[in-house]
């Protein structure tokens, strides 16, 4: 039975129970979170890790960091130090994207490294198989695609991104209207280029229930793909990129009444403006579906900040109801990432999620900014470290300048106005 | 005349038609913008500077950039390499907030390269005086603080940090209530000790209007200190901040009064849903003066990365009205920044202030992200580079990758979407 089956059963299952002591609650409200699909806690149900973490409403605002190989680069211990470091630095949750010719090894070797839960996106495996028997993707058969499904459920995986909202419906709004930047994901990419060249209505929403039934049989979470997100804030909250919205409503539906957990995928390049209103509106369409959005990026003008943009993006939409956030490294829109940029996205994306935290007032978020604050107060250095989202770096900046062992820093020395206060008040 | 004088008798200066012609405005809305006090250009009217620029309503949000050296580290070639990458990156303003021996040197140098408006907190000088003789700013008389403001003035300073909304009664706000973290303004915390220690009024509000008088004989803008603004997020908007908030509304009036063109500070440390209400309440308060904010940081807990913590607090700031960013670096709360810091710091203020801009419909914002964005359809890498907020940093990033002469990325490959679509469409 699925988490969602045992919920709707009255079960609080041990994960339940896990998700629940990692944050404060009761463990009854995350059963009825996970019965009434504001929750999920994407663990296949052949897989044991131990940090087993719920998404959702009432939880903290969780987060993604994509890793994987490309065909220009390829290298399995390098995307296993991606893995260990963004679990190090805070992400809750890895999706292993890669393509090229090691692309199974590479996933079977995260998922047995890693203690967090695992995601991927299907149709890419798909993609690179039929073009390593030089056949494109448009020539993609629903028994291809629901045979990596199937593999990949059967090897673990926790949640896959699956682009069944990427319809005819979606396409006819996508070309009856003037984009700037067309599509910019790669699942919805293959799935447009399937459908202009078969002229047919998509076999991933044709044969939904098919795709449903091999995810229940393992209880992995469907992350319903945003094929139609906006690549540019121009694009944003146009007629594509809501019709398929509008279909991932109905599938969400559809996955629950299969017991399959859903989590809902969003934009993409979003103006500061329309952050609050995308998010209601997929609460609203979906049910209160945990959200999950993909910077957003404020932006389109960031390139090498992109993890910036993206933090900006991915506070307000948390704050205003987003659930899991993926992360944006500083390599976007230029390359792969490296190590490096890993760790970068991965806190950019831990001050989003902590400061959306603090203001709606999550009593953990709060404990942390005040220890921190009081840490200061004391000028207790390895205090202020602990409290740090990224301890490492912090150290690393101050034990980099000319402080030695003196209790203040650099900027000000004796002319603290913390030191002065304390000896004044 | 100072600039606010020109415009309240109907003039047209030479300054407001440069601030005029960069925004793409006419030079009659800034000429009513100054005169009503929403628009402030601080140009001393001893100094001349290239990049002439205005502060306020209905103008692009501009950044400033702290540099300076402190007593553990000055390098006066430092200081001006820092001017220089910061202006580089696209600072609107610099303020030299240097303390110890060569701090006038370093000022007059700074002043003297900079192509940018110059901004500087006499309290610092004075301190530094003080102490350097053996006396601690306790020991303060008017006449000090005077010859100061009045001497840099004389160099040519734009604008000025003046604390003088630090009061008895602000101070009794703050004694009467508990804060984790009481000041963390140095010129704060000069005041406070300065009234504490004499039991009466701060002087630099006894003497506000000496102050003035300088201040308007050279068209120094005032920067009105917000000496009591949070340094942690659980003191946020409490009543030694609104305190000390009302008492500069009171303030920005009597500078108006005499000519003199006021930017009023903000905080600090603000969770992010309160940033809001506090930018309403300084707009309302202060009768749509320009407000200068200083982050604002949404989470304390960001060390290491305080520039995205502030990026995040002021693009959500700039978007509901203020005018004004300070920068913040991933030095903050550490350590002196370095040069590379300071590149850190400009450019993530930037993408806050271009993101707030391009949320409030700004047509130079939105054209620059939809050029960005035609240029990513196009797979126009020099045209994408062009349209980058850092375009070394982009074009490194991209050229570090196995990617040659490719008209991809290492990312997706021949996977890319836009690729794809770009044939299919």
């Amino acid at each position: 039975m699925t988490q969602r089956q045992q919920a709707l059963n009255g079960t609080v299952s041990p994960e339940m129970i896990t998700v629940a002591q990692y944050e404060g609650l009761d463990p009854e409200y995350v059963r009825s979170g996970v019965a009434e699909g504001t929750i999920a806690i994407p663990k296949n149900s052949k897989r044991s890790f131990p940090d087993v973490r719920g998404i959702g409403k009432g939880l903290r605002t969780k987060i993604n960091a994509n890793i994987g190989s490309s065909p220009y680069h390829m290298d399995i211990r390098e995307e296993i130090e991606k893995l260990h470091a963004a679990v190090h630095c805070g992400a809750d949750a890895v999706m292993d994207l890669s393509l090229g010719s090691e692309l199974i090894y590479i996933r079977r070797e995260i998922i047995s490294e890693s203690p967090v839960t695992i995601g991927t996106v299907p149709i890419y495996q798909t993609a690179f198989e039929l073009s390593s028997s030089c056949r494109d993707i448009t020539e993609m058969t629903i028994d291809d695609y629901l045979k990596t499904v199937r593999n990949q459920a059967e090897e673990g995986v926790d949640f896959m991104t699956i682009h069944s909202g990427v319809t005819l419906q979606a396409l006819a709004a996508l070309e009856s209207q003037k984009r700037v930047l067309d599509v910019v994901s790669r699942g919805g990419s293959f799935l447009v280029s399937w459908m202009k060249k078969n002229g047919r209505q998509s076999p991933l929403y044709e044969y939904y229930d098919e795709i449903l039934d091999i995810l229940a049989a393992y209880d992995v979470t469907i992350s319903l793909g945003d094929g139609m997100r906006p690549g540019a804030t121009a694009d944003a909250t146009d007629r594509a990129q809501i019709t398929e919205l509008v279909t991932l409503a109905e599938l969400t539906q559809r996955a629950w009444d299969k017991g399959v957990q859903v989590i809902v995928e969003g934009p993409g390049h979003v103006p500061l403006n329309m952050v609050q209103e995308n998010i209601r509106l997929q609460k609203s369409l979906c049910k209160g579906a945990p959200f999950y959005v993909l910077g957003p990026l404020v932006t389109d003008c960031a390139a090498g900040y992109d993890h910036i943009a993206g933090a900006i993006g991915g506070a307000l939409a948390a704050y205003f109801g987003a659930d899991f956030l993926c992360y944006v490294t500083p390599a976007e829109h230029l390359r792969l990432p490296t190590v490096e940029n890993v760790i970068e996205g991965v806190v950019a994306s831990k001050i989003a999620a902590h400061a959306a935290d603090l203001a709606k007032g999550m009593k953990y978020a709060i404990e942390r900014d005040t220890e921190m604050a009081k840490a200061r107060k004391n000028l207790d250095w390895e205090g202020q470290m602990r409290c740090c989202l990224d301890p490492d770096k912090a150290r690393c900046t101050r034990e980099s300048s000319e402080i030695g062992k003196d209790d203040v820093c650099t900027m000000c020395g004796e002319f603290c106005a913390i030191k002065r206060l304390n000896e004044v008040l």
